[in-house]
């Protein structure tokens, strides 16, 4: 995607001024507020944000890498903050998009950089720079706006993972089939994946809201405390539908072992029946193989009739046998 | 549910007043206790608490959303708590009955939140209304009433699963039905559920039992304190019930395993008498087959006898072979 | 079994005085140390002491029901204490019987409420009414005496258990039977309640080790960590518990699993030689049935001898076959 | 390799000077910084250091003994510090090497001791003796670029198993192979060997980037502080490979069995179809053997017919039955 | 073995005195530091010292009964510490012997209490007794010698350990026994035990390296960190050596599953190939059993020609379909 590069300014006489294009990028005047957003990657801009901020080489380093963990590092100046967050599209979670957010949160400005297009971001976007509400709030209640978006958007995948767990879990104990085995394994990496990245989340957003910081405000504290609680809430989903998973797993496995023993069953019991029939036609028949007057079954002799009340008689009493052995 | 919306008050004089008409939320002048009670759902009067009572606007957010999980959250004027609790009628736990309550405590007056009927605040409401001596103890107390009730309708719900599970797993190692394997995952998905409700609702009553704060009396503390203890008991019933569940799965698993052992071990006997008796008579029969002088095997010639003698020795030493091996 | 209500009391002059009928509850006074046992049950007893002894509605509400958690609370004047402890007859640990102890411990007076006769009571009864130099160490020591005997009554129950879960694993894994199975599930039980139980009851002995509470001497505290050190051994020794029952399950189904094995490489074997066998003798038999010159297999023709010949090769190639694939 | 001892020093006017011969061992002079590597052993070197720095004998102990574990030990004049890593060569992580390195850190010096050659030592040493500019940061960053190097050669390795891993658990599911099983092993043998090095490893950067220490600048700790972040995020990625391979493993025996079961079914079902049939021409055989008339079999009589469609119908009705109850 | 008494002391001119007769058990004088060591059982004497020493009564019930966990209890004049470590004779660690030293550590005196000879203890007596550079550094660090040498001895064992799961894992995936099953309970026997005792252990060496006790000189409660150390790293060593012994119980389970799934398909393939060449030769074979013209298999007529060819193509084409499926 194209590099976007733009800032909104909210002055101490409440204008809005909205940049959109590469000028100057420098810390605001004392009394006003400030947002800049940049997305795309732009190594140039990263160091002129570093020399006119007096950034920290360290976080700008984090921020030309794209794969960090959700984290809060406080510096003398301001805070460096990685977010993260999920959006999967389509009904069911096949693949999960990992969205990354870098910000510098100082006093009076907030810096936002991300390589693709974040939807929070946008949204917030909107909502600065069409009142001058939202900013007046400061900066710190900006990035709650973006950072509340980004975990609110991981809700409904859960959501979706735990309704499609259950329904797993109900087909697999009717009727196992292999691909249920690889959805499972598909989702537990899933899992694996949102525990990794949310767990820390939850970490940074205690700290928010815990913080006597001067650069959070205690007003914005309360909503962080809010963000908070809803990673709570959403690691412990992310537990619960991990056990779900094990059940999934624990069907499929109990079920295959089911089956397994009532096939064999049935072969056994297939066995027991014909087995001994066999034997009974190849004993008797060697014997009254060439017997005289054999026209046909109807008239046998009383031997042949022997025969025939074992072959009826034995696949009668083995089944008997099972069940009362309950096995069938 | 049509929605109801009642109050009732507590003067300084110790005079009852209930009101159950949609008249004019407000909070209680001084030296008066009120309890606020709503139920169903209406944006409006919501909105109207909201701005006499100077809620936090994140608190009457969560109050239109009914899936929140336990928690305590401390504002300037008042406690926001979400309270959960679990019904499940009949004698089998097929079904849980999730219900969830929201309070806002203040020095003189509870105010509750829920969309349907719930027995606790049925109960706490009779006891209330009837007489004054409820109140008088407080508006925390009230709450601890309506709690206490709610925490209380959770241990049958334990105790018939673990009664169940006690009976179920000597039911699965004497003969496991398919239904059973059903069974567990469903009991799993119940501990599951209330394991995520209820561990937080122990850590909110601890925090009840535990704070100075000025909206909770220290008499009323040793009461949350006596919730959170209940509270214990009841995560340790279900972390018991949990190894319980885990026996009856491994109770199936390996009696299944047994089962399909034992098959086997008659699938083998039955092919270690019958194949070769097969051959036996496979053998002997294309030699002796067109022999002259056999009307019948009694007067059969000495290489029949052999056959014969043959087909009973095998499956003797078979057997024997067997039980020597301890297989049967 | 019948009430029986007794109080002993060491008075400031250094005299026992015993008591044994239902007379006035009430407390010491000044300078003399008085243990009050209640054993079966009688609400009006607990009424009377409730008022006399000004205990919290709370307390004695636990103490008419018997099947708490052991638990520690600390009210103005006294601590209230739930002991539990386990005993099973018996050489083999087929039942728990679980014992419950209340007791209300003051400055200068223990109260012990119980509905079953305990033999931890009863010791500690005969000691202290035998001599003074009980009870002149406090009221906090006889407490202590009675609780060190029911932690000590759990000691011989694990020793029990390690002993024949170490002979059970040896026997499985020699030659595993169904009553093993349901040996390990009942055992696992038993160590799923005793851990429910004496996991909290080493919590509260840690506090009385710990606490400066003036109901409890400085000496008499080392006591107490004395017995907080039993039943950490105890949990201890119930965590190494489950994993040699852990251990036990494992080598059930290990065992299983390789008797199924063994079994299907003897039924392998078996088919392996005599389906070969059968169809050699069915095609041999069918050409060379009415051959002439066929009065006995001596002097069978030479295709006869070739099928002989098959016949004894075919089975020693197949365990060869087998042999070199280590599958026998 | 043979022993290679060196210094570099920075004096107080900022000149270096580096010594890569065996001279005198000792603390430089005050304003001076100094680093010196010992590589190889060398008991006599060690034995001089501990008498000129005044090292203390447990850590001069240690250093003689190269399978430590990562640790953080504070002496009276100087942190005695190990730091371990691991490198792997090649594309597939067969074989793990445990880079070990021991340091001294005082105010003004830092000695570092390692047995191989280590490349992060290497890269540091280059940088240091290129340009003043590395040293003047303080003997603290220079332990800090050796450690950071050292850190970040896991993140590699930890890729590679990861990705390895997703192949490995696609490829199960689609046909295992025993190799997959060996494989699985090895790779966990890894995990559990990088675990035991740097979990401790995290704990010790911990320590480095929070304490107030005088021989850690406040500037340099914000760097241990990030190397913290990686070490807590490599923990992270060997827990989330973790439970991978679990999956990998439960693929493989979950695909074990059913394919088990899938081989189970397909030879019931030959036995279903067979059985029968062998029974059916050996009854029927018997009686018509020796029926005249019988050319061909489009000749045969009636009751030949009846046998033919018997053999015909059984294996249709067979497998139509199995079909109905899923088994194929 | 006998009773061995023997004590060491050295007076404040630095004289060593050794008794090794039963005299009179006494603390030293001022100035004079003394080791007391005690074998063997002897009640009288373990009376005497209580009296002279004034040790506490359940420190010294405790000195009674070898059979106790590692544990630091603090009297007003003294330390008790109960230290525990193993030894395993032979190069396979069959069977662990536990060692057990009960200690006194006052400021001037070290008592020491044990019932077998331990090698730690003889060890440290000929270092103290040849010089008395060791009891000068002090009586705690007479006991850290002793702790010290105990506490290394673990390490072999768990060497050993470590490299048998090793072997056994990769020959366990080459060809299971049921030896190995045995083997792989009783090392998790070992290091359940193992870790029941040196989990505690570590704690003490904590307890001991952090105090600012005055029985603990702050220079040798560095060596007690060193103890520590060990013992964190044999912890960590035996949760390792745990996950190996899961890998290898796992890797026995999943091959005994595959050679059963490999046995499986074996007999399949027998089955796929005889059962229907057993149906070819019933069928054919009544039909042409009396034919004329049959002299010889070569000279057949054409349907014999057919069901030699249908005898050769049926083998055939069920291996080749078989290998299609991927089964064999």
């Amino acid at each position: 995607m194209s590099l976007v590069f733009r800032s909104v300014d909210l002055d101490s006489k409440g204008a809005l001024q909205v940049h959109e294009v590469e000028s100057g990028v420098a810390p605001p005047p004392e009394g006003t507020l400030r947002w800049i957003d940049l997305s795309g990657e732009n190594a140039a801009l990263l160091d002129e944000l570093r020399q006119r901020f007096d950034f920290h080489p360290l976080a700008i380093e984090d921020c030309r890498q794209f794969d960090q963990r959700p984290k809060l590092e406080e510096y003398r100046d301001h805070l460096f903050l990685v977010t993260q967050g999920f959006t999967s599209p389509g009904e069911r979670v096949s693949e999960l998009t990992l969205h990354e957010l870098h910000a510098f949160l100082g006093k009076n400005y907030l810096v936002t950089v991300h390589t693709d297009e974040l939807p929070a971001v946008e949204d917030a976007w909107r909502r600065v720079t069409q009142s001058s509400a939202a900013l007046e709030r400061g900066v710190d209640f900006v990035y709650y706006m973006i950072a509340s978006r980004m975990v609110d958007a991981d809700f409904p995948i859960l959501d979706r993972i735990t309704d499609e767990l259950e329904g797993l879990e109900d087909r697999i104990l009717e009727a196992p089939v292999k691909d249920d085995l690889s959805r499972i394994f598909e989702l537990k990496r899933h899992l694996v994946m949102m525990r990794k990245v949310l767990s820390p989340q939850r970490d940074t957003m205690a700290m928010l809201s815990r913080r006597g910081d001067s650069r959070i405000s205690e007003r914005t504290s309360l909503y962080f405390r809010d963000v908070h609680d809803s990673l709570v809430r959403i690691n412990e989903s992310i537990e619960a539908n991990r056990d779900l998973l094990g059940n999934a797993l624990d069907a499929y496995l109990s079920t295959v072992s089911n089956r397994t023993n009532e096939i064999m069953k049935y072969l056994t019991l297939l066995s027991a029946v014909f087995l001994p029939l066999a034997f009974i036609v190849g004993f008797f028949g060697q014997n009254f193989d060439n017997l005289p007057g054999l026209p046909g079954w109807v008239h046998s002799d009383s031997l042949m009739r022997v025969m025939i009340v074992l072959c009826v008689l034995t696949p009668i009493g083995m089944t008997t046998w099972f069940k009362l052995r309950r096995w069938i």
